[in-house]
């Protein structure tokens, strides 16, 4: 048995069964003892922002990681930016990274470059096997890295040799890490603070969907205070019979304004809200001035606990939590009128089954249509944590593999969905039940309300020619095509509803470019 | 005056007047500027990757260097596979990363990353500026270290209040940085070298096209020895009237017999040749054992200086080098017949015009083709000295800018054409001269000989599906169009013959799908 074999088999033996791969030369034995094992699915992605991308959504659906398998330092920066999402949303993802054979390190081949130096700056835990007989050590080193504190990157790099060189056998799944908790008096503090005018329980992590956003619903119900979150969230579950959660927004002085009578903020699974940028004369945060901040547990902590004895101080063990009921909005009006997102949301929120998934990247298109679908049936919204676009479809794809009896629904702008238009192939390959919605409004959106914001108020055509994707057009039919994926193009609300209501019918991907 | 205007002045006024960009907020200041000064030429890439491969294209091609615009880290991260490529073939880049405002930096914002971590490993000289009033100087240092040694990659991290802060004006052009030169021993130790039997005067660099690999083709007529150059070299001058210089290929065995009779082996702006990758029982450097290697000239030093010595020292100042006569080859007999790489490499050496520039990435059908193209007209040849894929049409874009009288091809896969296949739209958009070759060969076909290369005989399920792109094809026709480029799929001889001379007899974006 050869260090990849014995990988192979610890990471099955740690719950690693899914791989999502762009592998090169370097990781052929890797691929090789995959073969052996069937049971651990293989997914390629002609990109490997594809692959951590879909590692990302696949956590975020499961709490499991995945493994990526990656060419050399070339490979893991085009991977770079879909890791850097996943580690702000707190994914657990683990990278094995094919290395040359460390006796061909002393050259200077093409390939050769400064693994550690990339992976690095995005990855919690490194570690480069030195030994084909320390393999299987390290896979699962690394399968405990990656799901420490709710969710790490943990990156493996793999010298070839230490993939086709003899080993031992996998090595055993090893204890989970503990997670830190409050102390008693931090809970009490925040207890108290929750119970104050003027209070707000802001939720992040795995309190944002299932029972621990009922649990926090329970301690809102007790205490009065406001459920919020982040706009940039990696999971919210949303609609009838979801916590009623309020999100912040982009623009940093509605935000001011949404907080403006917060003046308890107790963090529970999530850092303190930031702006998304800087602008000149803007704050770089949305709270008052005098807001008491109160960090009580920390995206890495234990959250379960932590909502658990909230729940306790606060006597809400058993009061019942606020839910949304069902509240579909009005379909629009006039079929042939042009669509707007808003139409999007109301003709979305009719359609969509309970139980989608909703993998955002419509960074302007997005919240006016995912306003309207708050209280349709109940879903999952995915947003982008750490605002690296080319994040939907990647995400998509994990999701719909980490789910395959879910809708999966990817509304994206179409700058955005350039950067990883390669995951379409992907959705054709493994046939997954995505439709992506392709907001093609020709150009960088959010760019052109972004260029005022920052105190530019002249556009001339250098400017426009770098927001605006047009000259030519994106023809996202054609491009679906292409990847083997069926697309339409609707210009109407009336052609939108039919090619969304189709959808729904029927399994498999779909892309709807929808002229906006 | 803002910082950002200083920074597009002072570019301006140190030759560097081509942006590859894919900004974001964080740069729109940068792009404000741009609006004003319409001298610098914009270009606009939907992914990194082709901005970074474009401004690698553009400095081969013209010996001056672009700068690129990109979007925080993970806008660098996109672009790091394609920096990697850059960096390998010794091109001089100057990256223009924007960054958080410093201030906001204490934050943790989505977009807040490792700037100087992921741009370090790639970069030969990295400043963040502290302070508008720095930006130009640091300008100007940026043009300075990104040409200095032959061409290095030079990266700006420019934090967005120093570009939208007031500043006081450009910087002027610093004097260039002096090349290091072989001392005169060495020199002569290296002439006398290249008279023994078995030897090798082993080029790199700017020795490998135009008046120094004339002047190479002196030395060797007069000493006779044999001018080899690695496969992966940045360019090279092939076809009639180029000197013949003998390119070693990717086979390692095969490298070892190119190499059996050579036993002294001088360096001239390249390394070492090594191995691409390290294989089982095979050599990680092709080279005889007693080979006595003589390291003349790195990449970083004075290929001018030291080429005019060693003529020289040789006695070969008056020489006439060797120059390739034009030998077409025949044309393939059949026009029904299926179609080969070869027979690609056979019709583009009787229909390209004179001066081509030929970016190639077919990594298996290159050769073939390549070797039937090698006493064709006069072309350059561009080949991938990282390794990493995906650099073919970005170095098309940057090529075609860079030379816009030029008819540029590119052979590449499609496995590799789909790593940064947005780089179509840029051709479009910019109506660029480029003819896109794709071998589809419906998989990484490299792999499949990789895999018996590290010692696999037995091939399954999971690896099939890691090598082959199929189920489904991608349709290079609908993915042409999607970008706005013509496409065309051909499957014989005399179909590709037709699209091909259609190809060369018009101006603008095509692509031609190869079956194979």
């Amino acid at each position: 048995m050869n260090g990849a074999e014995t990988l192979v088999k610890t990471f099955l033996a740690g719950g690693v069964d899914v791989c999502f791969a762009n592998p090169g030369t370097s990781e052929m034995h890797f691929v090789a003892a995959l073969d052996r094992h069937p049971d651990m699915r293989c997914v390629l992605c002609l990109f490997e922002g594809g692959a951590t991308g879909a590692a990302d959504g696949y956590y975020r659906m499961t709490g499991r990681p995945a493994a990526t398998l990656l060419h050399l330092a070339p490979g893991f920066g085009n991977g770079y930016a879909n890791v850097h999402n996943a580690r702000k949303g707190h994914s657990a993802m683990i990278n094995v990274v094919g290395e040359h054979a460390d006796y061909h390190l002393r050259y200077d081949a093409p390939l050769k470059g400064d693994i550690k130096g990339v992976t690095g700056p995005v990855s919690d835990w490194v570690m480069a096997t030195m030994d084909s007989l320390e393999v299987a050590q390290d896979g699962a080193e690394a399968i405990r890295a990656a799901t420490a504190r709710n969710g790490q990157i943990a990156t493996l790099i793999l010298p070839a040799n230490t993939a086709w060189e003899e080993a031992e056998g996998p090595a055993d799944p090893l204890p989970p890490v503990k997670l830190h908790r409050p102390r008693p008096d931090q809970i009490a503090a925040a207890a108290q603070a929750l119970r104050e005018e003027g209070a707000a329980l802001m939720l992040g992590g795995r309190a944002l969907y299932g029972e621990l956003a009922r649990l926090a619903g329970r301690i809102a119900a007790a205490t009065g205070c406001r459920l919020m979150a982040d706009l940039f969230v990696p999971r919210i579950e949303r609609g009838a019979g979801a916590v009623a959660i309020d999100c912040l927004v982009y623009p940093v002085l509605e935000n001011v304004e949404i907080l403006k009578d917060i003046r308890h903020m107790v963090l529970l699974g999530h850092g303190q809200p930031t702006s998304f940028f800087a602008y000149p004369d803007r704050p770089s945060t949305p709270e008052r001035a005098d807001c008491r901040i109160l960090n009580l547990c920390t995206p890495q902590m234990d959250l379960a606990f932590t909502l658990q004895e909230l729940a306790e101080a606060t006597g809400a063990a058993d009061v019942e939590p606020a839910l949304l009921p069902l509240a579909l909005p009005d379909l629009p009006a006039d079929p042939e009128a042009a669509i707007t997102a808003e139409d999007v949301g109301r003709v979305v929120a009719h359609h969509i089954p309970e139980g989608a998934i909703i993998a955002n990247e419509g960074v302007t298109s997005g919240p006016p249509m995912l306003a309207q679908m708050r209280q349709g049936p109940r879903h999952d919204l995915l947003y982008n944590p750490g605002g690296a676009i080319g994040a939907a479809l990647p995400l998509s794809v994990g999701a719909a593999i980490a789910c395959p009896g879910r809708k999966v629904i990817a509304p994206t702008g179409d700058g955005s969905a350039m950067y990883t238009v390669q995951s379409l192939w992907t959705m054709a390959r493994e046939n997954l039940d995505v439709t992506v919605l392709i907001f093609a409004n020709r150009g960088y959106q959010i760019l052109r309300g972004e260029l005022a914001n920052v105190g530019v108020t002249e556009i001339g055509r250098n400017a426009e020619r770098m927001f605006n994707v047009e000259s030519p057009e994106l023809d996202w039919v054609a491009l679906a095509q292409g990847h083997g994926v069926d697309g339409v193009r609707v210009e109407t609300v009336g052609a939108f509803t039919e090619a969304f209501s189709d959808a729904m019918n029927r399994r498999g991907p779909c892309l709807i470019e929808i002229a906006c």
